[in-house]
């Protein structure tokens, strides 16, 4: 894990230390790859505060968050979860994904999301009140909306909420650059490989591919891959396995790459 | 958590109080951040009697209201329940959204809620006779009715029932003011966006922004954030996040808060 | 809780008390709070037989009717749960709201219901037989049938089945001046304007008003209310939050209390 | 519980026994209340072999038939389930409703009913053979029949099938005067109320009324009561609480016991 | 349980142990009560291989088949399932219905049904390699075929697929004459049965009668019940339990057995 | 199990090793029995790294997966998972049909797929950070997708995607040849019969012939069955249980046998 610089897109830093200076939570919304686990580790630096990350899921319970009993040496004794450490630690604790939880293990952030900021551990019969530099910070994906898992609406506007979104593309083949370390031109490639399916996407209804995958082909490149091999790989594969569409991303990819492998070796 | 002073809005106070003295469970009901937590911190203050608050969700059983068995130092022993634990206190025992508490975990308020005032504790095989000063309370937000989780009409007669609803402008407007102390043209404008949004919430079928979001956006803005910036993060985001909606609903704001960003520095 | 008279409605109290002493168990229907238990309780007093009363839900496992093994002092041990302590004990067992139960926990009812009249502890390898002065009573509203919650024809013929209905307008006037104290001709307005509500019930198709929300809503006048707002919070509130339907049924209200409030300070 | 005798209908008794006279299960098929369970007591009787009754239903599990480990005095121990205990002890094990059994806990079932006769108790490790006087008996009634609880067909076929009927009217009557002990012209009238209901029982589409509820009527009449209330409380009342149906009902039963309480006290 | 010879219908018993030595598993499928029981019975005995049979149902978990943590004098001690047990016994492991089961719990069998041969049991952190002799085989009735139920097409080719029917009407009879020790003419009026009513079975839609139904027939005939009763009691009453199905079968059947009553006394 | 020789059918092994040098994780797509199981044992030996398989079903939990807590000799002990152990040994841990496992069991394996390669034990409140060697790869077969069972975008946005496909006719009977020692015309005439099926499928929609039961049928033929048998046994039975598609496939297979039994024995 290489440190990095964090390149904001817009005004979300400075929201983000607003909100930590009021005691809010925030909620960062976007697509999958856009910055908002890298805006969070960012923030933890600036603001000198441990981050603590719990990635939700369908099976998380409350328990999972806020601790149980555990049987030790005969004896029960109560262990404090992630999210009670968090608290108490005065951390930022961030839920990945928060839309992924089952929704009955979110009441318990109730209270900490209110004037109260307030953990209230029924089993353990304990009240754990929130330092002020406690912070509580959810991301989710508004694309995966469905009506199974969406968050109410009482619970979203408990969050001052932070949308975000991919980078120009200038900036994304600077992030590629720094992280693989391979040729500007090439950058410019994979991002104007990316551009031209994010744009065909309407077509397609398929996730996008993200700063992320570019990053990750780019390593590929890095590594002695071509680029076509590279984009195939990363960007086209994850895409779909279905024939007639994977066939018009690849027309659709290559026109992006145009004029790539002949002229490049990487390194 | 500063001390609040409770403003009421109708005739609710009375009528709590009236319910209390006869021994009466209450039903509070009303949109999200309407004040109903706030009634019953304000009523726990007035009538000297400790809260006892419970946050209801699909996954509270029973036994997490009434208490269990644990098993410590290599034996069985009872412990009570925060409901448990209310009743003996003469406490108020507050059960937040019970609409969302699986219904089956309802039934041991039955016979707490009719003449019997009493609490069964089955599986202690204990018998709980509630005192003079305990009072059940819940609360349910009727906007999120579906047909699974409706509470049941015998359930809902069991208790004197107290409808809420928004603060009137202007009242709203002196909570903002109080809460986060900006300035009160400033709160106006907040409200004035927010009853903007409401007015047009029927062509949107979006949850309303509630007291609470403006409070949150006064917040930012106490901290420094533009009311635009402000109104965009607490109020707009969390409503939608489907694009043409939020455009239209970008529109009804900025002209709730005409002339804002031009006239205010708040601070 | 004040000691209280049970009005007979017809000929109920001599039937169970026949089923009695024929060893025969007993099934109440009739709508929410027209007294099926208030008329168990009587009848405890009339035969001299404890009430052991168990409210039914979804959750309700035959292991918390029948007992389950207990771990205590490191070793196991069988404690009886409330039925078998009511059969041992030749109580009446009040099964409330039979048809919430899981159908399989009403398995271990049949040997107890018919010429066998015994309790199979399978777990505990156990056999009770009832004495003589044990019966059994259960009770459901037929108003919530569903297909998924109807009790199966096969049960409900193992029973002396008791139809109940509201008392008649005169006697429910009586209870409430009995039970609440107020003004005869307060507890004749909001007899009145129950009835009027639940006439109108068919084109609402709302659980009507119950002889116990009118009770509570003379509580709330006993207390100071006006007779407006007690019928408001108690009996109309409960039944619905849709607004036209409220205007509606505040209308239907309204004439029954007609010159109420003009007339009555109660107290 | 008095002795009874069974009246056979047909060549049930010859065929159950043999059938345990060459090791074959057997399932008894009909409707509620017609006499199954008493046939398999009577056949124990008969047989001079044990009857171990199981009531199937939706929770009951293959460990709740064979047997699990119990943790007992610290240590952990394996207790034979109620099957179990009958195979060892070569009793006629009668499973009661099978169909409503879960259908995973009926595959322990398998190697008992062919040419095994065996008992696998995988989790003790154990192999039981059943003795020569083992035989297992299942029940179910076909009118409950649903896609999602239909026994399959091939477990249907590892039975000797009986099907069982009502008795006929003469019978009927018989049984009911050897039961209750009341006049024989009360029986009969009882008889010709029920035979009334059953006939018109297609134009309801519920459950006809047993001989069960003929005794138990018979029971509340040798109480005191009349015949009307008697086979209103036992018979109609359990048919159905839709108010059109019932009264079809009692017009069809008073039909029945025309000119009955004109000529009747029963005692 | 008398000792048996098995009667091969085709090449099954050759490819069987083919299979066998090249230490490829098996899967055999057809109609319930065709044999296939029988034949892993006979392949056992044949190959020299003890057998281990597992019914596979709903709740079959893959603990059950590899095996589980236990609590034993205060310890937890891992204890193999019968799976295991088979593998490390060079056992022939015999999963009946294996389409019953759980998918997710045949997992387990991949690794045990390629060329690995090995068995992963991941909770006990142990490998085991299965010996030469140890043969996994699978039986299902592809007649119960539902869209849930289906075994996936990459987990049917992990097998040798070995399809199995009826026995020839003329083998049908030995087998039953073999079995019951009842006179050949009978049984062969059994088989016409049978067969008048499996031909018939496309216009009723049920599960034809097996051979095991036939010799259930046959030893309720050899314990002196009629052709007829015996017939009705273990082919007919298995098949529906529909009147007019049932009529229109009796009829198929008493064509089969046409004269049977007349001639026979059988024994 | 013999040693075998990988033969690659594409640029697979050369981009496998470069998401392996730059610490990539892998996803292999493609028909069951294509090689992916084969591929990563292949890069195991050449990269020099134990192989860690999990197979993924319906009931793995991530408890499964990370470890969890034992109980042994009267102590609670945290014992690793296959997962953890792999990482903390720098071992290839090759989930496979990862689309098989229950979602919420993959959020563990976000942090070991970006930037951190971090493994978090919340409930053992440890961190794990993979060594360099450690590689996560996962395999599964799209042509299982479902709505229900489809891998998020972002998940497989996670990996470096490498799509596998059948073997080319001639080195497919080259693997046949190697694996069971068959004549090469017979594993010709094998792999053309397969052929024959996968083209014809897309009028059967059944999952096509796989190298491995072309593998599984040349064992056989190697004992002694004729290959007739063997491809009924291998190749078609497994298709299908429906008669006329199995009809129709028996002439397809056929064709591709052509006199084959005339000329061959084998061996």
């Amino acid at each position: 894990m290489t440190e990095q610089t964090y390149l904001a897109n817009g005004n979300e830093v400075q929201l983000f230390e607003q909100a930590y200076r009021q005691r809010l939570p925030v909620m960062l919304t976007g697509p999958t790859g856009c910055g908002k686990t890298r805006l969070v580790e960012h923030m933890g630096l600036l603001l000198a505060r441990p981050v603590v990350t719990i990635s939700c899921h369908d099976d998380l319970t409350s328990s999972d968050l806020v601790g149980r009993f555990i049987v030790t040496g005969g004896d029960v004794v109560w262990t404090d979860g992630p999210l009670t450490r968090a608290v108490k630690a005065g951390a930022i604790c961030y839920l990945d994904e928060v839309v992924e939880a089952r929704h009955d293990s979110l009441a318990v952030l109730h209270s900490l999301t209110d004037h109260r900021r307030t953990l209230y551990l029924d089993r353990a019969g304990e009240v754990v009140q929130a330092p002020e530099n406690f912070m509580l910070v959810c991301s989710y994906n508004p694309a995966y909306r469905s009506s199974l898992k969406e968050l109410k609406p009482s619970f979203r506007q408990r969050f001052v909420t932070l949308p975000m979104d991919y980078l120009r593309a200038d900036r994304e083949a600077e992030v590629i650059v720094a992280e693989a370390g391979i040729d500007p031109a090439a950058a410019e490639r994979l991002v104007r490989c990316a551009t031209a399916i994010r744009t065909a996407d309407e077509a397609f209804h398929y996730e996008p591919p993200s700063t992320r995958v570019l990053v990750t082909a780019a390593h590929l490149i890095a590594a002695g891959a071509s680029e076509l091999d590279a984009a195939q790989a990363c960007v086209l594969a994850p895409l779909s396995s279905d024939g007639a569409i994977s066939e018009g991303l690849r027309e659709v990819a290559a026109a992006g790459l145009a004029g790539a492998d002949s002229q490049s070796p990487n390194r």
